[in-house]
């Protein structure tokens, strides 16, 4: 059974973008971890770090709420003698992301609207 | 003194999107009350109960942190016998939520660049 064809759950008119977006997702700091793996085939935590100004503590703590919503995989490796730690982001995480981009777009456009009255 | 040309601290091409977003703002539900708070000149406390799909406590406790940034006032008053908490934007909440949207979009465009490649 669906719903009434007038109203899809999914794109329900009378909620809002923002109750649609997943808060793993959206959270600024894991929004950035995300743009940067889907911009490369996989990323270093150094990387990571660097670009997100961010340190190795808190860094540690965003992957691993990415890792277990299985929108992320963390390889350890090695660089020569150092350890390395890679990030991937997997098929779910690029979905997760692009589901991300398209409310945001929504909300920009209703801002934008307003703004046009 | 300001900083080299090259450097310009603002617009550090170096610098991710989301290190320039700021959290009292980009949070979900946060996010959710600007936005909705910018379409009405001011809105109920119910309405964006209802909108936001939050409890009372959770609503209050996110208007809290906006009205401590300056960046919404909150005016209790009476329909008839019946209390009413109206929420208004103010003029830095209104810079702030554009803020986040003019960073949201830069976000959205390396997103989709890196889908174009």
């Amino acid at each position: 059974m669906t719903g009434p064809a007038d109203t899809p759950a999914d794109e329900n008119e009378s909620a809002h973008p923002v109750t649609g977006l997943d808060d793993v997702v959206h959270q600024r700091v894991r929004l950035g971890i995300l743009t940067i793996a889907h911009e490369a085939r996989r990323v270093e935590f150094g990387y990571l770090r660097t670009q997100l100004e961010l340190t190795a503590g808190n860094l540690s703590q965003h992957l691993s709420v990415l890792e277990t919503a299985g929108l992320v995989e963390i390889e350890k490796g090695y660089a020569g003698r150092r350890g390395r730690t890679w990030i991937t982001l997997t098929a779910a995480g690029n979905a997760a992301l692009a589901e991300e981009i398209a409310r945001l777009k929504l909300l920009i456009t209703r801002v934008e609207t307003a703004n046009g009255q």
